[in-house]
């Protein structure tokens, strides 16, 4: 299965794109110690994310936020930003680039690419937990989304 | 002049566009309370904004955020956004519209034309000031910004 839906909520979906195991665990753990329940599916590596983008073209619900890794194997997370914010209509979905990179290169050539906040993971867990949590009331609270 | 700055201060410098005095003076006084100091600077409407980007172009150093009225005088502010996101440096200025409207032809317009973060104003003061607090701490402190 290409993604899978850890906590099925009324909460907006997020797509998490992340090859690390320990990441993909950290970050779920850390969202699940929020209030909020949004439904995580997880995309494994830029080339997941990528078929996950033609079967929204074939009618499935896209994510309403995106968190992106940039170093992932087969197709990285930068070739999978432009993917998304060239497409017609997949482009209105907010990215976040979640990444353990703080390299001005990726920084620079995100934001060209138009992502809409990168974020350097905390390499602590607290922290990455407090991170977590600001991240989730920020884009699906205050944020609005287009539908 | 075209822009005012109201706290200068070692902070990353915020450019607030707005024609609304009475939004103005909220939205200082709302980001006042706050424990960071960014130095704010406002344009009053599209062409003064259209006017700073001039500036920029010629060696006057850009906002690291622009917050974003819809409705504004002579260029508004999705023509303001246009110019932003489809200029090759300056695409890279995170922008965070900050509007009274919460009209669905603006926010599907605002994200096809790359904004950053779609943000509607409370009407209550306090509830502007947490906000306010909340899009100061993401973008002035989670955020990695371009340089």
């Amino acid at each position: 299965m290409i993604a899978t839906h850890l906590q099925p909520s009324s909460g907006l979906p997020i797509l998490l794109v992340e090859d690390n195991p320990v990441d993909i665990d950290l970050t779920c753990r850390a969202f699940a110690r929020n209030r909020l329940a949004n439904p995580i599916s997880i995309a494994r590596d830029g080339e997941e994310a990528l078929g996950l983008m033609q079967r929204w073209e074939d009618g499935e619900l896209p994510p309403s936020l995106i968190l992106l890794d940039i170093k992932l194997p087969r197709v990285d997370g930068l070739e999978v930003l432009r993917h998304l914010k060239t497409h017609p209509v997949f482009r209105r979905i907010p990215v976040v680039v979640l990444t353990s990179s703080s390299e001005d290169r990726d920084l620079l050539d995100a934001y060209a690419l138009g992502v809409n906040s990168f974020i350097v993971k905390p390499i602590d867990f607290d922290r990455f937990v407090e991170t977590a949590s600001q991240i989730e009331r920020y884009w699906c609270e205050l944020n609005q989304h287009p539908s």
